[in-house]
């Protein structure tokens, strides 16, 4: 029996994409003392994990965004190098008096990933540390939070149909439509960056998609690119698609009054 | 490895479709004065947004819409030329006191597109500016709401399915199953008038439509006949439909009680 | 590009189906007075619009069913010639006291259907007022909500699947299909009565049915014999199924009773 | 066009499948006068419905079962000669005490079924009575409750794929499967046994399946071994599997204290 | 007509997946005293059952986790010889003054599975007993819980589809892809534990999968090779994916501080 081979892959920081709706009657009705008490738990709670506060090491990433519609207001990611950090930032963040004013209605547990379709040549252990393709690697799985207004992200998997299998095809052939859609991506460098993040035993889907752009068109005429792409028209399953705006912590009063 | 071109698009203005239902059990227990300063604020905030108040520019759109059955009672349009506008409405809303009556029970997020199927020459730069067809053009991206008594809204994917593909179609056939459509819409030029939103990166769907018409038959109609057409017998995947009737915020007391 | 012609349509009365679950624990624990005054709220709003004391022109039809199950406990069905009659029969509801008890759960927006496929004639503009034809029309878009004990509420969808695919038959044998489809409902002409309903653009699902009849063993015959016709074993898609029994409003408190 | 054979069926007692989690934290805080005063109003109810008190001619049965997992904590079955018998054993239960304590959160309605496929000679009317064919037939559509420690539900279709369709199989074909499978039902005789109810026209499947076994291992197994064989391996769709165990209505209080 | 012949299997102890969220708005505002009363009864149900003090003979097996991201925060996981266990298990739980500030929001109801596509020889009854074969059954039927930090657990079906359908194949053939699929997992022995559970006819799907390391990659890892073998890439259809981390039921506390 024939056996695709699956292409190795290397992980850095675990994720989670925490997303929380305002309970805005809550919000409305509580006196102010109370609002004030909770804005600055929460600026407090995510200026710390922004400065990463919460991390020995001092490494991994925060950020926090507004989510437009309805399944979503804020959206809070973390990165981190150890799963118990990003354990103890979902549970302390109920802590704070700032957590009584939302509910988390989604989120998405995942780890950054780099995959030997891309870079054969690390995975064959060939790469002189300090070199560019190692910098280029860790820039993927330790990846710093990039500092754009807009923020999308989806989780993904690879069709597995009864004629469009993903995981049927030859190492080859998936690593020439990985190859086409990475020359997509790069047209889209400097205007889109992307983090991906790897969830086959994690979460629902096999991966995250983290898109940041300033003009959220950027993003909108990059995946629709893709979607004409073989690796995505035929062999891509999307699941919810998330859209927001990156805020400063301090900002979180000003965004919660509208 | 053939890549079939995606076709070249242009955004104009932001759209959200926020879809709510009312709390009817707070409703008909809040006492009169509250009924009152709730309604007060409701008409001050639709007004203030219809009129683009909120709009330095005074460009884009707002409308509201009693929704039928139960999935929403109101539908609040918004248009607006940036992203930050459509986020300041979606949450500003929310300070009123008409917004404790509420409950934002879905959504949709995206931004009005033209597309290089039907207007290829527009986007191939030979559009002289306030030429017919650059009119033609913004009258899609900077759409004015239609004064129409029925609202019908729908998100929409192209299928990528495993024999009919959409994605795998070369340019020139999806520009003919495009045109074929559009010779369908235009037959009920007068009777109903469509607002097209892209929303790749935004929202679940790949589009978003919006119809507006004085006799509802004819959006049934119209719909009906575009089913046998191949871009949607064999191509279009539908999600929820919604179905409403514009007032006035002036009305919005009347609406209230039925 | 072939295109397969759609069947004309013509449209009578606009139809909400509103299925409600009652808040039992709230019943069971209201004092008698407030269930007293419920109850006679309850009451006047159904025998007004059953005796369609809203409508002007008195026409269309109201009734109510209790619903077997946890999907309802109750459906309301309303048949009006416009959907403003329609929006303020939905909203009045919450206007009584006995709306308190209850929530709306799902419903059904729709509007009565005749087609080409059964009525080409018609259609051809050549029926001739007062005959039989025109009668029997009038009969279908029109039509008195049967006296029976028992109804059944589906929404279906044609199947535009990647082998069967409805949308894509030549007219004629679509035609076909539905002649013979409908041969099978003659049978159980006098046991089982039916209200086609077309909803595209007004609700998810393309129709709506709703069967009527004494004896709920006639419904199930008939619909599993229809299952075996190719115009629904190939080419229908169903949605949930309600199933209730009418009672006169006067009884709503013998229902609510147990 | 051939129009493939529906098998006659005959029907006999309806059934209800009620599915109710315990509010355990409404239970764990109320005050012990209430709670008693509860569990007789339950024990009352249960035990008049088993004993079939709530029926005129004392035909059907109920029973009641805890249940496994987080969709449902209880499961009461009823099953009467009339829907109206149904329709009030249902809302009877909530003008108990008990049910404040209880939500319905999933039922099945569908009614008792003997097919032509099996049972041939019965439906051409060649049955004496009081011969072994009647009373097997009375015995499957008017069918004790067994005694026995275990039960399973869940509903099923019979699929209408685009290659494997069962309702385009001729008659012959699916009597042939049908038969096949129930052979291995009779392999369980004594071990496990089976209620099957129709469901068209009732609920959103087509059939309900409920199995009755003191040993769980044996539902185990009979379900892996029909799964292999085409009329399940090919045709058939299952919807949610439940699990529970049976208990005498006087041990309620028992099995809420846990 | 062809039969498919299905493994035998062999079931040992019973299990149950209760996943709960923790109600952090009641946690947070709890008086102290009622927290350390919640803590000291969370922590007397969790060590009990761990030390299999609710069972007589003493087997079977009990451990808490940690859940990452919305869908739950806590996994409490039950072996038992009997359904009457778990079934008091997970009520008594519910007794707890801790169960207050907990709901379960979902499960799986399962059983402990060997088959015989992996061991032949034992099901044809030449397994000598004490042999190593009939500890290696043993180690699965009734398998200690991994003393690793991290869980995985999710259920799946094997694909019913019109091509790809795993019940139709011949037994070789699916006993050839088992050991192959087999040989995946042999090559993370000592990194990855897993306990293979069955729930045909107890739970929605037919198989849960429970993996237990202490390094999260590992997991990865293996269910991405496994992705790629033809008994998952062609013949699995996966549920939701749940992912956590171990804890002493002494450090509850320190857990719900964050």
């Amino acid at each position: 029996m024939r056996m695709p081979e699956a292409p190795q892959t290397d992980e850095g920081w675990y994720a989670l994409h925490d997303f929380r709706t305002v309970d805005w009657d809550a919000w409305r009705e509580a006196p102010e003392h109370e609002r004030e008490r909770a804005i600055e738990s929460g600026v407090d709670y995510l200026q710390a994990h922004e400065s990463l506060a919460d991390t020995d090491g001092e490494t991994g990433g925060s950020a926090v965004f507004t989510v437009l519609g309805h399944k979503a207001d804020l959206l809070i990611l973390h990165l981190r190098p150890t799963t118990t950090q990003l354990d103890t930032a979902e549970r302390r963040f109920e802590r704070t008096p700032f957590a009584r004013f939302t509910e988390q209605t989604s989120s998405y547990v995942s780890v950054t990933e780099v995959s030997g379709y891309m870079s054969q040549e690390y995975f064959e252990g060939e790469t002189v540390e300090d070199s560019g393709m190692a910098r280029y690697i860790r820039s993927r799985i330790e990846p710093e939070i990039p500092d754009a207004e807009h923020v999308c992200f989806y989780p993904m998997d690879k069709r597995r149909g009864e004629q469009d299998n993903w995981y049927d095809l030859p190492f080859e052939e998936r690593a020439d439509l990985m190859s086409n859609h990475g020359e997509i991506g790069r047209e889209y460098a400097g205007k889109v960056t992307q983090i991906i993040t790897g969830s086959i035993g994690f979460d629902d889907y096999e991966w995250g998609v983290t898109l940041f752009a300033d003009d959220p068109t950027e993003i909108k005429h990059l995946l629709y690119e893709m979607r004409f792409d073989p690796s995505s028209s035929r062999y891509a399953e999307f699941g919810s698609f998330y859209f927001g705006r990156r805020f400063d912590p301090s900002d979180l009063d000003a965004v919660l009054a509208g």
